[in-house]
């Protein structure tokens, strides 16, 4: 262990400034959290930029949202072959464990996850073609989305690709036996979104039309 | 899409007044996080648990961290066979694309992964087993943890297992190439945490004895 | 040179222990910070006196806030005669090339500065009228705000006439036609605050009342 | 005041924290320093830059140092022509009001306003000479210091240039008639630093050499 630092001085600082403030004036609910449980409303699926402040937006506190995040907010397709599957056990856990009421996908704009699928797509990125490039196998499960794209600037194409990427993950969720089951019971409902990070802007994915909409 | 719902009205609600408040008053900073791209200083490894507040514990705002959530902040050791790693894919981005100063693996009391991965190793979850769990397989990752757990009540192994959980996630980390690279050139520098729901307590992993000690 | 001396040893001997200990845990940051320049948010303005900490109480680290610090923290109005001026300089560098988002103006309680300018508007201290006074004369930039104060005890007005500062250096940023011009086009947010010394109190300039509240 | 915003939540929010543990643990010394005024043994001038952390790297706290920031840690000649000079204030009124025992000078890599003037100096940057911009006006004060730079490198000549606006602010400090005389009477020393921001370096002016040597 002789790689691991301590933690930075001014994150334990501000640490201790929660601790003493917004802990202090919510403990009897971050107890009851610890000796109950938690019971999320909703999981959401995010991108892990540092833009994108899923509780903020939806001002949402302690215990309300059971949070994934990973590249582009993806749902890979369901592949029970015994292997890892980090997303996918996220998705298991909070469906048949939380038994969570919603399931949202986060997008958002100028994601760089998207981008270099874009790129790589496009041929302009061959270092992600690389069997060893973790973010480029990832963003394969974006590849079909990007096929669908139909024509405009580069600008317009990535986010349509982004569009895609929600699409993608709401599609692939319904290739999980637990996540349909509990749709068509109506246990669980699914929603999509996409953040523009500039404008503080947000768009919900609409059923009827397929097409997002701001909210 | 007809299993596509609109987003419930209450979010709806509470996205519309952090647009008009929160947003409104730092629109100048999100907009230049728009278009100059982020910068975070640290990727944070935490668990999707609602009860697990990483910005809020570190008093961050908007741009400061990559997150990285999956179930009990678990990373995989490296493995390019070309399939997908999701976790392997974030940090690779954070580390070669957006060359984080910090990674910080936050681990949490009451963990339901880690409680899974003991109740699994204890013979006491057979349908953890099953090749088609997938919380199963990914707590595969933290079997080696529980070989190595000391005597004690089940709660005190427990809270060992989730030690256990972010030094694995540790020693994996520098599995990776260029982890191991922007460590070694003192580019990079790895934290381990454990965040006590209940009491609201922050430990962090003491690099010279090995143990989790209150900051 | 005979006139510099070596730096005091207890000054040398905490810098050799926040080397080996802050900075080494932060070099990849503080080496990020210097190959690719700083990003910071925020501008604050304060005042010299050496009981604000303005790191401290926003829980600010390196790289976090552009500071410039002078007597009473006053912003001169625009004038643009080719003459040296060190704040507006300041403001030029922070707003046109690193484009900071938030312009905080800090003000504090006790100033020495701002009593200085209540003494000699009141015509207790004539020294600070002489020509060759380098305070008497950048309190000039205040002697409006004294004409302005109302009624009351000296401490009482003494507290005004820090507002008054704070409220003066605002008014006077948007004379300059790259704040104005950053302001109109929401990629600038002016703010105004007020620290009490003894009672950490921090009170904020309200737009709407103009009044300083507790925030 | 329609320009001025509330400050962002994320600095109230952290501001409480630090209230309620900073402020907490030395309400006593933060209150006496209010009753019995500041009394602070040095007074630093160093650059606004958000990287140069005055406090940390000496280990000061509150009521230590009085401290002046501005573009490249400049002081300008004596002259009292009754206009505005921000930085004469501030060392007048460290030197007659306060009496501070030390005046450091701390300079630092990578300066942008230094980075700025060598540029000027070069012909590289036509509009830092037009008439209206302050930071091409407030670097005039460091030409006498470029036309001083040996041969080299244009990184090595910048270095050279932080080194030089070091000695030109204390050559200029002392033609300041009550700087010179607190220095004679040996009421008042000068020190000259330069702190380097990727490495954690720091070098001290060494009055016999005249150059700047590691601590």
């Amino acid at each position: 262990m002789t790689s691991v630092k301590p933690l930075p001085q001014y994150l334990v600082t501000r640490y201790h400034g929660w601790k003493a403030t917004t802990f202090a004036e919510n403990h009897a609910w971050y107890r009851r959290l610890a000796t109950e449980g938690q019971r999320p409303r909703a999981m959401v699926i995010s991108c892990c930029d540092s833009r994108v402040h899923v509780t903020s937006i939806f001002g949402a506190d302690q215990g309300e949202f059971f949070i994934h995040r990973n590249i582009a907010n993806l749902v890979p397709p369901y592949e029970p072959d015994g292997n890892q599957h980090g997303t996918s056990a996220a998705i298991e856990f909070a469906v048949t464990s939380l038994q969570v009421a919603h399931l949202i996908v986060l997008g958002h704009s100028l994601c760089g996850g998207v981008k270099g699928c874009y790129d790589m797509c496009s041929g302009n990125a061959p270092e992600l073609e690389e069997k060893s490039s973790f973010v480029g196998r990832w963003m394969d499960l974006l590849r079909p989305g990007f096929e669908r794209l139909s024509e405009g600037s580069d600008e317009d194409r990535q986010t349509q690709l982004e569009y895609e990427a929600v699409r993608t993950s709401l599609d692939n969720l319904m290739t999980f036996p637990f996540v349909r089951e509990a749709v068509e019971a109506d246990r669980l409902s699914l929603h999509g979104c996409h953040n523009d990070i500039a404008e503080g802007g947000l768009k919900m994915l609409n059923p009827r039309t397929e097409d997002f909409e701001p909210v």
